[in-house]
């Protein structure tokens, strides 16, 4: 099939070998320029080395960027003041990454003069969706080369044999071995899939976590934080104050220790499949709950259970790649509007797994009135008998209906 | 002020000081007869004391009724199929009982020609709503007493006074102990409230909790059980048939030793304030994780979000009071016709305060196609090139508003 | 391109030109056999034709129904319980026709042992969308073949040069015309789109409209009519009982008489673009009033304020053609839950385009309760007093917010 | 029962009867300062004689303010914004102004020192919950005295009684005639319940209708309009600018001279009762119809279906009294985030009721493309064969489903 004419290709590189696989081989097909874009995004991996191996592959402009505050705090930290959550178990932690990547390569095109981008993703996944949606969405007539949908070389086995043929280095792991999963990871969490998770019967083998030690190796004596928030972010811990991306990597770091924010689920996919992950998430996991115990003190309730049946549209959108899109920013400007009360302490006990909260403080924005919410005398802060209009009136149409049809 | 005359009480009695200030309360205010009615829902404490006590008090029309199963086969298990949570936290165990205890109270008036009912809660809760909406949606004419809400006994001091004045019986419990704490238990939970709880910064003392163990005294081992769906409802624990209080009586105990269920919040009342409670619910924290889990499997993509988007509104009717309502039937009928292929098995590891999936078959119903979802070649199960058409249509929108607004 | 084999098609065959070019087509592109398949939904043109034209194109298996009662008992009835209507003005004429196509062609296709089917939707629409998804619910192995997808013909012009070519045979107009818009009818509604429609500015011309008079020549006196309804269903008008065609049939006379029910709307269709469209649905628009004035005096406030939130979730759900979906048939139990009370008498004032309610009544299920609403003394119906604790308690949440934030 | 003490009252004052008597009512029984307050929002009746009046009965502070431009511009408009409509039908008009008379009442409090606020409106309606839940919601500690749910004046008679007791003036209409309704205006609306209304089987007498004319005697000729929208609100008529309160006092104008807005529907109270009005609309028919206009042609899809959702929940809102509440607010920053793009103008046709649409455009912001709707050749614009991909992965997972389940 006859190739699209491009002029030039921003492609999302990693430096691994699917990426430079899909470089050698744009750079055949289509019989042009590329332009590669490394971010470090907290996956925990060197970008730098990305760079030696571009430059062998004659790429003359090469994009290697530190994104890790502008993804906390532009995109992780708007995202958990929603209490995002999808299907009730999964913190969306691939799905928030993808939109800054597809930023950044339409704004790379721009900058470069480029008419295409391209990525490593595969036609069954989401992470196409996300990447492409986004990128259209900014620039819309960016041209999209995604390789995994378009080649033949549809398992590993004819990889590995194109990379041999076209000279693409192949390294081993430094201590020579490959994980057999499929992996994703960034300053949120990082995710397993396929291999023995095909069938979702079987528990994963538990050399499969990375981030975070088994809940039974974990210290047996429970460790307290202390979290501070502003505006429904966490501006401290323990009283320290530190930016979006120190906070989520020290929460990251204290939460793996104590085998905090394992998640093992069937997940469905915006392409219409069921598929199972595994993913560690320590700090989010810590994030989600301590920020619904801080709005616990200081959201109104209608605010609170509002944001409750807004949430789950928030996180599907999330999930299925609508960052840019108009209806997440309504959302998003509901939600904001929200968190301005949000400030305050929270108190949280780790142990082996667990997050407990022990105790939520605000002095400027708590609701709570203990004269009214005590079980001793109120000293008439409260009227009880106000409870008896309160419970006719809204018994009124019940009452009314049963009246009528004879109950 | 004059009382408005009643001809006969049904008393929801429990046997304890408070219902028994009530009862004598009642028959000096009111002059009238009194039925008493206890139920066993799984309180764990003896129901039948309270024949000998009410007995003495001169009733003549006594109820004490095993509610167990119906509990928890009919108000329950169909909660659990909606994955109902309240406010992200709270498992609803105190509000699910209530309709039930209320539909007990008017059915016994109704028996005993009485045309009056009557409850121990107070005016600042959620109870009193509870009993008196869902009581008046099942019989709009009955009369409700109050007593909280119409005497001048609002502390404990005056309580103790009235019951020694009017030779009410005060008992000591067994241990010589009596807990601070405001509390309430059923099958499904066991709630705490007041006392030092009433500062949220504050840890409650390690003695509160009755049911589960504390996860750090829990066992070092994990422990594996298999649960039996059929029909969105537990059927068999380990392959063993069971009923549905028994199943919630097993999970309870299994849950109970590995420290499984605490849960410590700020939650917002009906009547309008916030109060702080802590919570035991070491069955209904598996029924909701393993539920999930064998929903995950089997359910339908976009039936699985419709529920997420509704429960929050099913949880707070039920919260608030709604159960005998048209809008919770409403929804009831949602949710059960979704529930038709939720089959299978779930397999948990429990362990010091977790509850981890580690497996989830279902021979009749799994959606999950391994022959598509796999990341190895499918042999064409799933045509790759299917995904671009499906990303630039759900672009389209998006590319249309960018190329007018200038982007 | 070669194209798939298939053993035999069942086309969706309306007799036109265009069903016309796409028999012949498959005839000769797949070389397989050909059952048509031609259905009277209301569309007010003879089937009957179809099939002298079918048997003249060499076809063998000719089905030729009326599925006029199915259509609107099955579809337009349950449809109309739910108030459904598409972004504040399209009642889905178009929409809820194609399921019924959908399920009686794959039905066709097991009957015959045809492995595929094939219909007339282009791939700018809603309705291959509506059609293929409904048919791939009900049989998910069934093969589709879309023509205008596949074909070079994708204008008028070459269009009929195919027919030229190949013998089909093409009709005029009886009055030697045709209009110039294409068009869709049944027997809820018929659609004009395209021509002079295209520019969103323009009013289409007057001549365009076929069901309905324009109001301004449409009688000069109202028209009182009396719709008769039972668990939400109209069952009779004017006390006369008909069956759900016949009622349908009966209100497009009226309200076409009476210039009732024309729209002209830019919808958002599910392929991503905007498009104008004008639609008559002279009974649909008295019906949906009439139907929601039935429920304002027979159904609980609660529950018709879930319907109304539900709604736009349910119409969007069958114009994007879902209706074999679980989702929408959750929403449906939950909205046929609601209608076993919406039971008695609608009267309606018909006038130059207007539909106004004059009368709504019910003697089983009326909830309407003078006795309280009334303005003049209620002798004790409804205690006034109520409203102060109601007031209260509802601002509590409210007033504790502003003291804790110096309102 | 011994009356609470207050300071001083601002009394929501119209200079008619039941105000004049509640006057009086308060001097004598609280022997407190009234301040009054008398606002001019539309109804379209002289405020100044309310000073004399005020000034007769001795009173010192008397407020007379002209707040129609702040009512359509910080209320009316806003509301608009969000298509708001209750139950399907009734268009907010009473609802809307009591959150800004509440508003004044307790600034007006402020500025004066008073510690108490009053209304006339009746212990059954709507309108008590309203005025007291934002005056509560402004100002926590507020007092308020709703004389109709104290006094024992519930009859028309008693009052009148005591009218002529005090002294009070008792006004004929100055055609010697009063109407049988209780009535209600402003510039968004007038309503009329009680009388003849209370059976809703019964229309009401055809001289009931005060602002529209009947469209039976309105103008055989339709009449044409242009409506200019800027950020979703109407900033010109016909090309000339105007104010927001001239908009709608132009709408008014031309909308009941074509018999336009007249709506008779049963609705539900918040209190629980199921009340019959009648409402005359003209202007805000129009802005309704035209404002959906303008967004069909200028919103995201998604934009305009999550409006849709969000709709019924913020029109209960306002109905029920809870304009400034944190939830209120929330849902506005989503409708406002929307509204930017809501740029251009409508064309409608007005005619004996009817509005009609025909015509929508927007230089700035069309979302509607032609080149890739049209039903001719798109040179491209759109590549039918995306479709395919489209449909067939929103049907995997029905299909998959289907082939499970063994349809």
């Amino acid at each position: 099939m006859a190739r699209e004419s491009v002029n030039k290709v921003v492609l999302a590189y990693s430096g691994g070998l699917d990426t430079s696989v899909i470089l050698t081989w744009l750079q055949e097909e289509y019989d042009c320029e590329v332009v590669t874009f490394t971010a470090d995004i907290g996956q925990g991996e060197e970008v730098e080395p990305a760079r030696a191996k571009a430059e062998a592959a004659g790429i003359k402009e090469i994009y290697i960027e530190d994104l890790r505050e502008e993804f906390v705090r532009d995109f992780v930290y708007p995202m958990f003041r929603a209490n995002a959550i999808y299907e009730g178990e999964y913190l969306l932690g691939t799905s928030i990454a993808r939109p800054l990547i597809a930023k950044r390569l339409v704004e790379i095109a721009s900058e470069t003069g480029a008419d295409t981008i391209s990525h490593g993703a595969t036609g069954k996944g989401n992470d196409q969706v996300r990447f492409e949606i986004n990128a259209l969405a900014l620039r819309p007539d960016i041209k999209i080369i995604a390789p995994w949908r378009e080649w033949v070389l549809l398992s590993r086995e004819k990889l590995m044999a194109y990379a041999a043929e076209h000279g693409v280095p192949v390294e081993q792991k430094r201590d020579g071995t490959k994980s057999p999963y499929s992996m994703d990871a960034n300053l949120l969490h990082i995710s397993y899939e396929g291999y023995d998770l095909e069938d979702p019967w079987v528990e994963p083998g538990s050399g499969m976590w990375r981030w975070t030690r088994d809940p039974v190796d974990a210290p047996n004596t429970p460790q307290e934080i202390e979290l501070t928030y502003r505006a429904g972010d966490i501006t401290a811990i323990d009283g320290k104050p530190m930016s979006p991306a120190e906070v989520l990597a020290e929460l990251n770091r204290i939460g793996g220790e104590h085998g905090i924010g394992r998640a093992d689920i069937v997940e469905n996919r915006y392409v219409g499949m069921k598929s199972r992950g595994c993913y560690e998430t320590p700090g989010g996991t810590i994030m989600l709950k301590a920020h619904r115990a801080m709005e616990s003190l200081t959201l109104d309730r209608e605010a609170a259970h509002l944001k409750d049946e807004l949430m789950p549209r928030y996180a599907t959108l999330i999930y299925n790649g609508y960052w840019f899109s108009p209806e997440r920013m309504m959302l998003q400007a509901a939600i904001d509007e929200s968190q301005r009360v949000v400030n305050g302490q929270v108190r949280l006990k780790l142990y082996k797994g667990n997050v407990l909260v022990v105790g939520r403080q605000s002095d400027s924005d708590s609701l709570f009135d203990e004269s009214i919410a005590t079980f001793e005398d109120d000293a008439g802060a409260y009227d009880q008998s106000d409870a008896t209009g309160f419970i006719k009136l809204n018994a009124l149409r019940l009452r009314v209906a049963g009246r009528r049809r004879g109950r």
